[in-house]
């Protein structure tokens, strides 16, 4: 099978693409590199199935033309800027929903009518019920992300009736792992790598995660692709487990064996938008046979060692 | 209060206008009359508290311009043409998601907070509970167009939360009344006022439907506003009762007393995405004392009343 990733330069799209390779599969990754990075794709250039294509999905001529031959899309390119989507509203709108739309349309331009997409436990706002079904009550949105991502689910869920296409949607709680460079526990690790000695947390430190190990979520994606097969399919993917921001500071300092000071902003919520509780029941992939292979804890320390032996991320990146 | 409507030449649209002239507010309304019927404002045009701007969402500078001095927005205008939707998708992204995006970026621009928006009951999709709560399970999307307005009220509901906006989500069933120019009932009559001796309909005649009369509607979504004011408040609007298209079909017939044979294309759906059953629950806004005052026949009835004194209708409206 031919796949076409759309943000394979990114965290999760990456070790996707390395995945999916590792398989024996052929895959065409996509990216403008805006967030993505090219070291990531470092192991698949070695790989001869690998063609990468750097263009953005606003180009949808290029866009077009790269998925051609493609059987299968995973759809993972997004505004992934949860915490300052207040300061550019339009980024959640152009990246995450105009951005589904073009792929949904490229993919009706080249005939290819199943896609994977990440989605996120934003989604369901603040409800009532944790943790979180799949078939929670309809919720209400808290977040332009979130909203931005309810739409592209929308969308892929009316092409799906309309044009005939089947979809894989999962709704993330947070990841961790190698090449994870992208919020809190990023902004942690960085600070205190910069040398800092007071670490700054948003919010009161109590807001309660869950967080899952990158490669843990690409077994809950394959697996849900391999053994569901409605029009629509529709899985959380998260950790059973659940952990406050305390305890990932906690971990860090631990990890840097140096004392430092925690300041926080206070209030429940790290910005505003941010939800106080993520938690999804995930009971639906489990029955598939999927379950986590690390703990939160393993995910933290993974990350952790992935940041010391790979420095270098912390100067690319600026805060994000 | 002077208010800003959006799809202000539109069935609801100008009914609204009328109604808040006569209860003595300024209004200042919006459209650009490619599906809007200068006729249908007349009688506001002769009220000095209405101001007509005739523009496109998408000209974001005239809208931004156009809403100054105003403190609320009644946002209406809409791509209503669910039928047709797969041959356009492009229509639902850009007339309902990104212009929902404009016109709450001109009230941030203005320091404008409150708005009501008229959603549709088309977002539940095909859900397992009937009539459908406002709460019903998390539902998945069955047409572009409850796509789009699940993207609109997603927005809306970001904007609450991240920049302190109030808003009204109104869930509708089809209304009906004076200048509904655009829908079953009005292709049907068209076409028999069109001398055809046969009736075209879409499905088995089967699906079951709800329809509100236009007052009431606008009933409802003015108590609704002067009742609740939480951050977000969604409310379904529609009728405790529901009719299958036969029905329908049954009083057109009667109306022109003619013989007519109708024509059914088959299938429980009149089209892709068709909702075969929509019915909703609609105790949350009877809590606040509404409740409908015309029932589904006299709704019906005033309807092709209306048509028969308006025949200027059919000429200019092609099927929609």
């Amino acid at each position: 099978m031919k796949y076409f990733v759309t943000g394979c330069g990114g965290f999760i799209g990456s070790n996707l693409v390395d995945r999916l390779l590792k398989d024996g599969h052929m895959v065409v990754g996509y990216d403008n590199f805006v967030t993505g990075n090219m070291q990531f794709l470092e192991s698949a250039f070695q790989n001869k199935n690998f063609l990468l294509i750097i263009g953005d999905i606003h180009n949808t001529e290029l866009l077009n033309e790269a998925m051609n031959g493609c059987g299968f899309v995973f759809h993972l390119a997004a505004n992934a800027d949860v915490r300052f989507g207040l300061n550019h509203p339009h980024k959640d709108l152009e990246q995450n929903t105009i951005s589904t739309f073009y792929v949904l349309e490229a993919m009706r331009e080249n005939g290819i009518k199943n896609i994977a997409f990440s989605s996120t436990g934003s989604i369901y706002g603040e409800n009532t019920i944790y943790p979180t079904p799949e078939n929670a009550p309809f919720p209400i949105q808290t977040s332009l992300y979130g909203a931005s991502k309810l739409a592209c689910e929308g969308l892929i869920q009316a092409y799906c009736e309309g044009y005939d296409f089947k979809s894989w949607i999962f709704r993330f709680v947070s990841v961790l792992g190698e090449r994870y460079s992208h919020g809190h526990l990023f902004n942690f690790y960085k600070e205190l790598y910069d040398g800092s000695d007071t670490l700054t947390v948003y919010g009161d430190g109590s807001q309660t995660k869950s967080y899952m190990y990158v490669q843990d979520c690409l077994d809950g994606m394959l697996i849900g692709i391999e053994k569901s097969n409605n029009k629509v399919n529709i899985f959380n993917l998260g950790t059973d487990e659940t952990i406050q921001v305390y305890d990932s500071i906690q971990w860090v300092f631990e990890h840097f064996n140096r004392e430092v000071m925690a300041k926080y902003s206070g209030g429940k919520r790290g910005w505003v938008g941010d939800s106080p509780l993520i938690h999804l029941n995930c009971n639906k992939i489990s029955e598939l046979g999927w379950s986590p292979k690390y703990s939160i804890e393993d995910g933290v320390f993974a990350t952790l060692e992935y940041f010391e032996k790979n420095s270098w991320l912390m100067e690319v990146r600026g805060e994000l």
